[in-house]
């Protein structure tokens, strides 16, 4: 079994015991995650495993990357299932602490980045990156990882990271990895649960819009707004889909791309399907998919 | 001599290469200054080195906290005399980076802290305490500090830095250090350079403001508007005395303070002398001066 810590103080004491034993000095991996893990986290576990001596899985379902009318309370949560996963992965440590051990006050500290907080995800959450900065500084902090795990499901989530860390100069080391689809091609996530049968199926639609997209830069059509525009269409003619919060491409600095794509830009949507909002994101290419 | 470092890589390494050092693990305390060092500098380094077995000073004229109207330019600066000081403190240290070094890209992160990075100093001086917030965490990221020495001249400043390490869990000791002032009761600071003779003379004004506020206070007047209207007739009755930008009394949680005033309530005010803004604050206490 993964050693299982629930107290700040106690996953730090057992990081500075690591750090200060004589020797070679042990490298950390760090996964954050909200829990409930499937598939997407095992690659992210995967990959830290190959890379650092220790890996520790942070569980934490945090109430401040939640609006009021968001799925905090409902957001699915089973502690003993993700530990016999964390230990049939071979983690080291899980640190899953309570909100009284995250929060103990409430935090009077805002974290914004530029051209990333206020768009697409952040424009439909307000607060919700602001949240997410907070609670990765403070794992970063706990946990003084030197390589932290993040999909590439969460891009906008990714970015953030990524220029907070540069930003502030943090002594880590933000590793993407890539989403984890289904077989049909359904980005794994937490979320995919609140789907009923039928609602997953027209879910599908989104990873087909975007190898329709995807086939039409192939063919040569690199105008934003067509592309665009073939994923919004072929989303909204499936049924359960009830509205599209946002579909845009960014290039790697995550500016809006207006007018012509290239290689390597990426399209960001966001679709409620019945009651679950899902995001998705893909990366143009003139590869093979 | 202190080593010179210029560079954040290499003193990154140095740090890094300490805390990897076989055997007791150093402590480190670390003394954020933007140089042209004075008295007040000298007994955070005096409690650092007290307290630490390296004392890392960092000087650096950050840009960012700095608004587009404000002395960034004429600021004074001496890096040869800082270094003799702070060879004849004993620093171990001096961390003095280029802008280059600091900001190879102009961040994209904004750092509030609710109820102080928007009132008195932050109303006045938009954007400075992001700009404080983003190069002290740089700073706590790139020296990884036991300790971290803060003069209480700038208060409102301590006050953001203890809640930002607090929020963010930062792994750092925040040690405040009282003001020292110069035998007349002026605040150091690396601004009184500034001043013209006759401009200091005006500028003793909020020392003895403070001392009339402190006799009213003893005398039974916890009346905050009292206190704060005594404080601005002396001060401006002086001449040289362009404007006051704020007198307020605050708790120890920075709230401001309306109606009745205790002990341990903080004037705070901010005087421009001339051409010159000063920012000074004083403890309420009913113990002798």
């Amino acid at each position: 079994m993964p050693t299982l810590f629930r107290k700040v103080k106690d996953v730090k004491n057992f990081i500075r015991d690591i750090k200060n034993s004589a020797g070679n000095a042990h490298s950390i991996g760090l996964v954050p995650t909200m829990g409930y893990l499937h598939e997407g986290h095992m690659e992210l576990i995967k990959k830290s495993k190959l890379q650092n001596e220790i890996t520790v899985v942070s569980i934490y379902v945090n109430p401040l990357q939640f609006g009021p009318e968001e799925d905090y309370q409902r957001y699915p949560r089973d502690l003993e299932r993700d530990l016999a996963m964390c230990e049939e992965a071979g983690v080291d440590v899980v640190f899953a602490p309570t909100d009284e051990e995250m929060y103990p006050e409430k935090p009077k500290v805002r974290i914004e980045v530029e051209g990333i907080s206020d768009v697409l995800e952040g424009a439909f959450r307000p607060g919700h990156f602001s949240g997410v900065a907070l609670v990765v500084l403070k794992l970063l902090n706990i946990v003084h990882p030197d390589r932290a795990y993040f999909g590439e499901k969460d891009f906008q989530q990714l970015k953030l990271i990524q220029r907070l860390v540069k930003d502030l100069s943090y002594p880590v080391e933000i590793v993407p990895v890539a989403t984890v689809r289904d077989k049909d091609g359904l980005a794994l996530s937490s979320r995919n649960t609140y789907l009923k049968e039928n609602e997953r199926e027209s879910a599908l639609s989104i990873y087909r819009s975007f190898l329709i997209a995807q086939k039409l830069f192939k063919a040569g059509n690199t105008n934003a707004n067509d592309l665009k525009q073939a994923i919004r269409e072929y989303i909204s003619k499936h049924p359960h889909v009830k509205k599209i919060d946002y579909v845009e491409i960014v290039d790697e600095d995550f500016n809006i791309k207006e007018g012509e794509v290239s290689q390597g830009d990426r399209i960001l949507v966001a679709v409620w399907i019945g009651n679950t909002r899902l995001i998705d994101n893909w990366r143009l290419s003139y590869e093979e998919v």
